[in-house]
């Protein structure tokens, strides 16, 4: 009876997808709404979402070469605006400083909506030789963007990322290593959060505001909707030319260096929780969840199942993320609560499993219940773990695969986009009118033109002309 | 020479301690100056400081059973004027948004100086029972606060830390919290910084905008000021009753709870350079230092030199944090960057060394230069850190009792405040007038009434009226 209420409270995702979603993070204590409008609170389970994805993405970037600093987080407005294209894109969603206790500053600071105008502002202080170059930093930060409507997670006025900024002596070498983090990011989208993404470039029009080249990992939810879900940018010497950043090289010529930058926020919690979500709730992977494993005991007023669960639980804590709910609750409550919460294991413990020196296992994502020795348990929860892991990947490839579709003229395309959610393949021109066209006519935009191209013919399916290219389409949040 | 030089270019701390800080902060490249006023740059061998600080005092917090979130950034300047005494205290020098793009804000926002206001705002929410009691919270960020003058890590408008905000059923309770945590900051203090702390009080005049009782740990720097190090807060029911917080209690009555609130901040990191650095810069306990080992290779176009380095630092790096420096530079200059570093040891390793099969370890604190069997180097050098890190303590601790004065009467007090800079104990009566007489005629303010009290008299310091409190009394930074 406990567990119909709960359930029930959250709407079902079929019924009002956006509803759902409202409900997975508030009642699964992600998040709460605070009294400053479009800001988040990310509380005790959300938060600790994020430490796990921070640690394991901290330590890619570690291995990759890269060192942690702290900028400021204001910008004063005279720097924002050093390079155009950048400022063009942020000022409009920019927060303002104007006092500093009662008195008027001399000069607005903006806080930081990213924070290529510190990096570069510190880079001409520090870098004058081809010794001092590269610099491969990253910080973990909050930024804040003046956003009209918010969602949390997916879109809000403050939200915690990290921001890579690195510099170098060639054009080569920053490329490469822009490729080289889409491809961490990738790693970690599939691998850590068991989320397919699709990798590859985005076309002018959806660039960042002062890069060459903006590249991108793009993943599809469970509403048939697209989520960028972490982006690399590729500037050239465009800043390093705004800002006056010179170096003398080996061959004692005095040279521009060349810059990146790439990010992921806390969207991805966001994305997770739509990929993966089900109509009971949270669905997490094993590798981010704050909790492998949730011990229940069953009739835990009968002698000996306390101190088995307890046994059972210390034995686990050495292998694994594990809690168990010793509290006066009833096992059903305790059921709905933790699959609300997308704790992929379950892991009960009665008077009768006792007898027979064993517990049960049940899976969040296929509801499977496994009855384990309990000889057996240190070798089985981290097989199911990892086979936790890779079926939710597998789930939803397939149902990414199911909704990718083809299009090969206007009106075909058009009808896809009205009746089927999802990415949607077409050859494409390349111009700009064209990504309008279809923006107007079929309410889509363009995701990014991928890595893996296949051949879908050789027109453009919106104006028919030669194209080249392969490219994907959808709605995105 | 380039040792010389290098050295040279450090401030002597008898000559000029301000200057000496300065020249320590830059040339260690902890932080760089920003255009942005009363800020930092933390750089990476800054920060990795301060990632070694998180980890072992998040680890402590997780201990003692909290957990962390995150607040908004922002607190509506109508969520700041709840509290009274809070508002007081902080207003003059919160930062204000006043604009969101280019639109100006219905009601302003202040970039958060603390988040005791966002808590209560929060707790209101999610506390209606006894059951959901305590919570016991804390969030690692940074907070502004608009200062006139500023100094790296010491003071500056903006800067890093966590703050502690738990909420309980009882004062009791919210009490035995307050000096738990303040028990935790000095345990790491001085098993971690390996800096010596005073426990106590703090005044009326000096607590907290809001407080009904601060604690504080206050250490004594180099040049015999005192520093600030952590304060602990306990809040009685005043927020509480400020926000409306209530809740059921087991016996069905509604009441208010209790809140406590804990801080430190990137100031430790000044805190560990003024306490341990000399004339050749900083001096790092290995606990925090972000390289523990510099292994350094003589001579090393001789053969075999560099793949013994090698072999050395990746045996070494099994036990603790080493790096290798195998460029070009001369052994002398990397002896002095190193040193101005604060690396705890330097390994040494050249051609006459491998054929004795030694190397020699030189401690930075001592210079003491020690030869080792390469056979013994993963017993012996665990061992030496753990020397290092107490005679750091142990140094810290004498020094802090040298400077360490008795005053019985106005004139001695006067007298020892103008010509010896340290801590002065004395008794007080309590009173405030006294309190602000010894700053205007000796230039000293109260640091704390200290848990361990000593008998020193029976008459204040100051009016000569009974007294039965211990103080101690000093010029802080």
């Amino acid at each position: 009876m406990a567990k119909e209420k709960l359930v029930k409270e959250i709407t079902s995702m079929d019924e009002d997808f956006a509803q759902w979603y409202t409900d997975v993070v508030i009642k699964a204590e992600l998040t709460d709404y605070s009294s400053v409008r479009g800001c988040m609170i990310i509380r005790p389970y959300g938060y600790a979402i994020w430490e796990n994805i921070q640690r394991i993405m901290n330590d890619m970037f570690i291995k990759t070469g890269h060192e942690n600093v702290y900028m400021p987080m204001f910008i004063p407005e005279s720097l924002l605006e050093k390079e155009k294209d950048h400022v063009e894109g942020f000022a409009p969603e920019v927060a303002w400083v104007t006092h500093g206790g009662n008195e008027k500053l001399e000069e607005r600071l903006c806080v930081r909506p990213t924070s290529e105008t510190l990096f570069c502002d510190h880079y001409k202080n520090i870098i004058h030789s081809y010794r001092d170059l590269p610099k491969l930093y990253n910080q973990w930060c909050s930024v804040v963007r003046w956003e009209k409507t918010t969602r949390p997670f997916l879109r809000s006025r403050e939200f915690l990322w990290q921001e890579g900024h690195t510099i170098h002596a060639t054009a080569e070498e920053a490329e490469k290593e822009t490729i080289q983090m889409l491809n961490v990011y990738a790693d970690f989208a599939e691998n850590v959060l068991a989320m397919p993404v699709v990798k590859g470039v985005k076309t002018e029009k959806e660039r960042f505001a002062g890069a060459q080249d903006t590249y991108t990992i793009e993943a599809l939810m469970h509403d048939g909707k697209a989520l960028q879900s972490g982006t690399s940018h590729f500037f050239g010497d465009g800043f390093a030319r705004a800002f006056g950043i010179q170096f003398t090289d080996a061959d004692n010529e005095l040279k521009y260096p060349f810059q990146t930058s790439w990010g992921t926020t806390t969207r991805l919690i966001g994305a997770v929780i739509m990929t993966h979500g089900d109509n009971e709730g949270l669905v997490l992977p094993p590798m981010i969840a704050p909790i492998q494993v949730v011990v229940i005991p069953i009739a835990s007023h009968k002698a000996g199942v306390l101190e088995k669960s307890q046994e059972i639980t210390e034995k686990l804590q050495k292998i694994c993320r594990v809690k168990s709910d010793t509290t006066d609750r009833s096992p059903g409550w305790k059921f709905a609560e933790y699959e609300m919460k997308g704790v992929p294991l379950r892991l009960e413990i009665g008077p009768k499993d006792i007898e027979n020196n064993q517990c049960v296992l049940v899976r969040r994502d296929t509801r499977e219940k496994i009855f384990v020795s309990l000889d057996e348990l240190e070798t089985k929860v981290p097989e199911l773990l990892k086979t936790v892991q890779q079926a939710l990947y597998d789930r939803a490839l397939k149902r990414r695969s199911e909704m990718t579709y083809v299009a090969h003229d206007l009106d075909e395309i058009k009808e896809i986009a009205d009746t089927k959610p999802g990415f949607i393949k077409s050859m494409w021109c390349g111009s700009r009118e064209c990504e309008e066209k279809l923006k107007e006519v079929a309410g889509i935009s363009s995701r990014c033109v991928p890595f893996e191209q296949e051949n879908l013919g050789d027109k453009c399916v919106c104006c028919g002309k030669p194209a080249k290219k392969m490219i994907y389409w959808g709605k995105a949040y």
